[in-house]
Formats: C-alpha cells, structure tokens, sequence
C-alpha cells in the first residue's frame, strides 16, 4: 500500500486528490507542522527536504508535487488522468505543472515563506506586500489562456485540475478575489468542489485530528 | 524541424544539450536578454512569460525546462535519455528536475531577479546577500545523496545531467566555489565537460553572433 504524506491545506492536496482519482489503495499521513514535525528525524529520513508530499511507493520514496502527479497518471494508466502516450500532450499536462510548482507556488510562498531568501524584517515585510501582485499575475496567465476550459487540459479531465484547484484554495490569504479578478479559475474552482472525489478529500484532508 | 529559443546561460542550456543528445533535428534560435528581446511582442506571442526555453514542436509550442526535458526523453526514447517506461524510475528523474527548477534556480534567480518578488532596495539586498546560503543548502541535499555518481541517476546518463550541469555554471557567480564546498557536484561537472555533446553545444552557446 503507498503513503503520502501531507499536511492541510498543502500542496500534497493535489496528489491526495489524484491518487483518490485513480483508485490507488493509498494511506494518508498526517505531518503537524504546527509541532515541526516535517523537520524532525523521523520525517527526515522520509525526506530530507523537510516538506510535504512524499509518497512512499514500492520502490522508495518521491516527492516534488509535479513528479507524484506524473507517476500516479502512469501508474494508474487505466483511470486516463493524463496523455501519458503522447509526448507532447503528456509534456504539455506537465508544463503547467511544473508552472504552478516553480512560478506560482513559489511567488505564494513568500507570504508566509520569505525566511526562505531573506531575513532582514524589511525584506520580509516587503515581499508579503508584494504577494497579491505577483501572484495574481502568475495566474493571469492560466485564466487568459493556459486554463483550456472547462478543464485545465480541455475537454478531459488531468492531473492538472487538482493541483490548479489546491492552489486556488491559498488565493484568499493572498490577497486576490478570484470571484472578481480571475473568473475562469473561480469557475474552475466551482467545478472542482462540485465532484465527489474533491468533496472527499477535502473533507479528509482538513478534518480535525480525533 | 523543431525550434529552440534560448539565451546564452540560461537554462535552456539543458534543452539544448538534450536535444543534441537526442540527435534531434533542431534550429537554436538565441534571444536577446540585453536588448530585452523576450519581452517584445514577437517573442510574447511564442512564450507569454517572456522567459526561455521555448521549444516549437510540429503540435504548438512547450515551456518549462522539466517538461521540455521530458518531452525530449520521451519523443526520441532510442536516445534512452531517461527510462520512460517505468513508472517509478521516471518520476524519479522529474522529482530531480522539478526541484532543480523550484528550489535551486529560484534560489539563484534571488541574486538577479528579485524584482520578480520584492521592490525595496533594502529586500533585493538582503535577498542577494542570502543567495550564496540558500544555493549552497539546496545543492547539498544534491552532493549528499540525490547525486547517485557517477550520473544523477546512477550509472546511467539522462536529462538530469543536462539540467544539473547547466545549473552548476551558475555557482561561481553565486558566492560558491563547487571544488572545495561540493565536490562531487564539481566532478559532475568535469564529466559533463569532457563529452563531445557538451564541448559542442556550450560553444555554440556561448559563441559570439558574427
């Protein structure tokens, strides 16, 4: 059985959401960042980077949001949840994913992540008041183009969706009114929550511990 | 025949090497980043980001260096530039590339471009001055185990080692002196650097426009 590890509201959403889509007979862990635990030993020798997703598979252990997305559509080639034949098709499902994970996520993560790249307060401070700007121009781009509609891909169902939907879910912390300024991603989003597996995992994934 | 944008140094240096590796039938096409040349509207109707690589394929056009380098191993599988039919195997090799392209360049791009997160010439200081600190922990993990040895992946050459080449002719400029803090990054690169593909393809790359 694999296990991914996650913690709420992160982007191991998105693989928690397309391994659900797949069928895979998956285990999900819980990390308590609020304890630290992505940073102590146990979690560290999972993976060294002291983030979440990692997926621990047969074979070891992945991690990067893109890569797992990738695995689980091939691995589960039966549930199509991408064009995993055609190289350009499956290479275009993974250039947006690799967008969301290098330009997106990165321009969100210095709201709350700015001790990442600087340390000085002002810096800090100046970076989060940048974040509505810069993360509402990264996906400008989706919404005015890259978003096919009325799936990310086109017609069909990837991969893709659930992590453009898991990023979507950060946008009101950011700053951004996606209702407002980015219609079609919200549309998108609406989508989204309206199909079982989505309702499931979200559930799941921001359940109180018991 | 395909096409490849780039700019000299950057990191369409790893798509240009796949695609010589590849034995692929391409043209490189350099853009101009002093004459701002990726934001003109020639360019923006190729690449809306205005960034390279971009890649003209028979089917439209691809971004994203990981789903470039994909594309690649997958298009000219007899290159066997990545092992594309095990599920596991080739998730690993993107898990590699996806954070080459979220953590180490953005990293790097923090010395250069931190315009793209921050205003105040305070911010873009200290965001400089962290540079050297955060390339440096995020190319350990890489020395410390993700670097198989003698390639990325093990004893087989693939698209990594293209990306994680060109990423390592940006270590000088970043404050880090790869010989003495991550040798076996270093010795990486001297492989790469003694195979006839790279002598080729960094000369054209760098080579000055008659």
């Amino acid at each position: 059985m694999l296990k991914l590890f996650y913690s709420p509201g992160s982007c191991a959403l998105a693989s928690h959401i397309a391994l659900t889509d797949a069928g895979a007979d998956f285990e999900a862990v819980r990390i308590d960042f609020g304890a630290g635990e992505q940073l102590k030993p146990g979690y560290l020798e999972i993976n060294p980077k002291g983030r979440v997703p990692s997926l621990i598979a047969e074979d070891g252990v992945l991690t990067e949001t893109p890569a797992i997305l990738a695995y689980i559509a091939q691995r589960y080639a039966a549930a199509k949840l991408a064009p995993v034949n055609d190289a350009f098709a499956f290479a275009r499902a993974q250039e947006f994913n690799s967008y969301l994970c290098s330009t997106v996520h990165v321009a969100h993560a210095h709201r709350g992540r700015g001790k990442r790249w600087a340390d000085d307060p002002i810096a800090l401070a100046d970076m989060k008041r940048k974040v509505p700007e810069t993360v509402f121009n990264a996906l400008k781009l989706i919404e005015d183009g890259m978003l096919k509609g009325p799936w990310v891909m086109g017609d069909t169902y990837t991969i893709c969706d659930a992590y453009l939907y898991t990023v979507t879910l950060w946008l009101k912390g950011d700053g951004i009114d996606p209702a407002r300024q980015l219609p079609r991603i919200a549309e998108h989003r609406q989508r989204m929550e309206e199909r079982d597996v989505v309702k499931a995992v979200v559930a799941d994934h921001f359940a109180e511990l018991g």
